[in-house]
């Protein structure tokens, strides 16, 4: 099942080139395990979601210890029909055999539970997209409960949820959020934006 | 419907705060049609496609105008089974009848051919989800095959696809896709990056 994302990183400073590159270097222990693209809007991640979601959170944690503002925007996605497969993307965490709801729900809390702190508090939001299915709705509303005793649940907003604690917590519970709702051979996808350092943060 | 988006606006620089607050007297033609709210993440915009478009392309060009990197990211819904109904979302732009998607297709042509420009350059890249239908990747198809007569395509990327011209096109080949592609009454949403002034644009 092809899984990857669209990521840009957006330090609020005139160094913002340099608080950029400055960071990538937190993505080398998993360069040969992601496929890295490049443009002028964004950085294409190819691979499974146990390497693009701890890839993410190092980037922005190493970015946010700059102490600037800065924020991470990804769409992250798997099992679109319109993708190819690749052998990169190879994954234990999608395309398994469907598990009762609340068992997934258990299964992602633990998860989130056993996440080391990376001591780099965020805050964050998503949405999570579940595609050609009819009761994605059920989905959603599954995911939702889980968020609610995730730890790092802050409040439901109007299109999405936010978050907010540890980098660590928080990333752990986007990818569980993103492996265990939605078929797990589906075409499921989050919108993600992950902020710290922000002068109007609470 | 309800109808909406959550928007950030990044400008890359050490004086960001004074470059949204600059922008912001963008939105006001457009308060009286819109409910506005503000957390230290994005900003809701609840109202008609008809008036979000115009709103987002506005706020983005005049942040834009300050000549630094600037990113807008908005996540746009319509329709979300979850969300409220609300009087301020009434549109003659979404939730009338089915139309066969060739028709659709020439609509939102001669509606981005129409559109004034409004001399400030700009790239994006967007990804459309239709939820709750089996059919959805025809709708995607169908949208593509739009964008690809628009004026404004540049590429498919994995995930998403991008857009390079005037903003005024940019918006309204968005504001399209939103609206005439996924059922009249549907859940859509799109996930959208613009971006100016990057030192790295081709």
């Amino acid at each position: 099942m092809f899984s990857g994302a669209q990521i840009s990183l957006y330090p609020m400073t005139d160094d913002f080139v340099g608080v950029i590159l400055g960071a990538l270097g937190a993505l080398d222990p998993y360069r040969d395990r992601l496929r890295i693209e490049t443009d002028d809007i964004s950085t294409l991640l190819v691979g499974p979601p146990e390497v693009l979601f701890p890839a993410m959170r190092d980037l922005f944690a190493a970015a946010a210890r700059s102490g600037r503002h800065c924020v991470l925007s990804a769409a992250v996605s798997r099992g679109c029909p319109g993708e190819p497969d690749d052998p990169i993307c190879r994954s234990d965490e999608i395309g398994g055999p469907a598990i009762p709801l609340d068992e997934r729900k258990r299964a992602a809390l633990r998860a989130v539970e056993t996440t080391p702190s990376t001591d780099q508090p965020v805050a964050a939001q998503f949405s999570l997209y579940v595609m050609g299915n009819g009761g994605h709705m059920d989905e959603i509303y599954g995911c939702i409960d889980f968020l609610k005793q995730s730890g790092v649940f802050e409040r439901s907003k109007h299109f999405c949820t936010k978050l907010r604690g540890d980098a660590g917590a928080v990333f752990a519970t986007l990818n569980e959020a993103f492996c265990r709702f939605g078929p797990g051979a589906g075409h499921v996808t989050l919108d993600i934006t992950i902020s710290a350092n922000s002068p109007t943060a609470v």
